[in-house]
């Protein structure tokens, strides 16, 4: 087993710092937030510097985040199997259901953005592809924990954040969402994320039968529920898609 | 001076050598790439792979690009001052030439896209955010090489590729259409990338009068010129997009 490097893992923390909260650091407040002398963080930041990691903003010398990190995150998703193979069930999902679709997959302790698809209408939109989602509270995230272990733990260990009045955050009631979530094949969410929003997401498996990310769609309650209850033909378009795109992953029928 | 460190550089190299080319790599293949002893690049992988850098595909054992990548992206994105100024801008671009705006910064040897707005026609269309357009031929990247000297550097002593019969190719006249590009203060690409397309795209500066991106359109030859050029008020269009970032930027008028 070789062992991690030390240098590598301290660059990491000091992008995770620049991608989170203020986002326009200097030279101190990064050395004082990650307990590093300031002489380490400065040999960390400036060949973070000349990698293209980072770059420090001219007028203020302040660092922030660079721009190989969105040329690198670009051929991320160029590679991204699930994504390849979602792209045009996502656009017919979008097309048939008049609502804005998103695929996600496991990241760290929520939903990442691999896909969004617009509303197709000339609203104005904005993309989100690579923003997180909560495993706790959304359509996708529920989905997700209710069939990857490693997704449970974190959702049932970690803190569940209370968003609206409906958030589920204790543990039993998370838990018996899971259970039906399991049970149906697919999971709603009706404003305990976002007021005013509401989504239906269903589960994506691999020819390994192994759960790889979840697809769903977002919109007004006013649109996508009736009497409460999310509407059937929604649920079923995408329940619909979900299957459509695991059987091009090569997972089996039945 | 701080020293730079050599694993982050190296695991630098890890990470371009997954971006380009084959993109799922074994490790003996990305040793022998990196002219590595099989331990060291190991470990660096490893540590890599536990900061979410990397990820390996569970059937062929192969690394490629990992999610965490994506998220920091798109968080370098969203610090990204040029283009949260130019959202709206661009948008209303978009809207009244009724072609694709794309705005790009200098990054490495090219132009990375920071920004892209669909032509605002129900036509499927592929989001090239975090794509990297060449300095020489395009239409954005001679704004860019005309303003920035050190674009200007990159374009005039790397290989300039010939994509169609009208690619410049040449050093000289690479320099004389940069001079047109200064005087006339655009710049144009009439099939010299990708056949068919064509391009107007002007520079951007910032409150010191500093060459920062460059904005333009990019549409179908048979819509956006007429005889053979550039329709002028499709160049009109795209200048008073580019003034009006640049004084929203802070440059003066004058």
């Amino acid at each position: 087993m070789a062992r991690t490097i030390q240098s590598l893992e301290r660059a990491a923390a000091v992008l995770r710092l620049l991608a989170g909260g203020e986002r326009r650091l200097g030279l101190s407040d990064i050395a004082s937030s990650l307990e590093l002398p300031k002489g380490t963080a400065h040999g960390l930041i400036r060949t973070l510097q000349q990698e293209g990691f980072v770059e420090q903003e001219p007028t203020t010398g302040k660092y922030q985040l660079g721009a190989e990190l969105l040329r690198l995150g670009t051929s991320y998703l160029d590679v991204h199997e699930l994504r390849a193979r979602a792209l045009v069930w996502a656009d017919d999902l979008a097309r048939s259901s008049g609502e804005s679709v998103y695929l996600g997959v496991l990241h760290q302790q929520g939903v990442l953005i691999v896909h969004h698809v617009f509303r197709p209408d000339d609203s104005r939109q904005v993309l989100e592809v690579g923003a997180m989602q909560p495993l706790h509270s959304t359509a996708l995230g529920k989905v997700i924990a209710a069939h990857d272990p490693v997704a449970h733990s974190e959702a049932a260990d970690g803190e569940r954040q209370g968003f609206t009045e409906h958030t589920v955050t204790d543990l039993e009631g998370f838990e018996s969402v899971l259970d039906m979530t399991r049970a149906r094949g697919w999971a709603g969410d009706v404003e305990e994320t976002w007021e005013g929003l509401a989504s239906v997401a269903a589960p994506i498996h691999d020819r390994r039968r192994m759960p790889v990310g979840a697809v769903g769609v977002t919109g007004a309650v006013e649109r996508v529920c009736e009497d409460g209850e999310l509407r059937p033909r929604l649920v079923a378009a995408v329940r619909d898609c979900a299957r459509a795109v695991s059987r091009d992953l090569g997972a089996r029928r039945f």
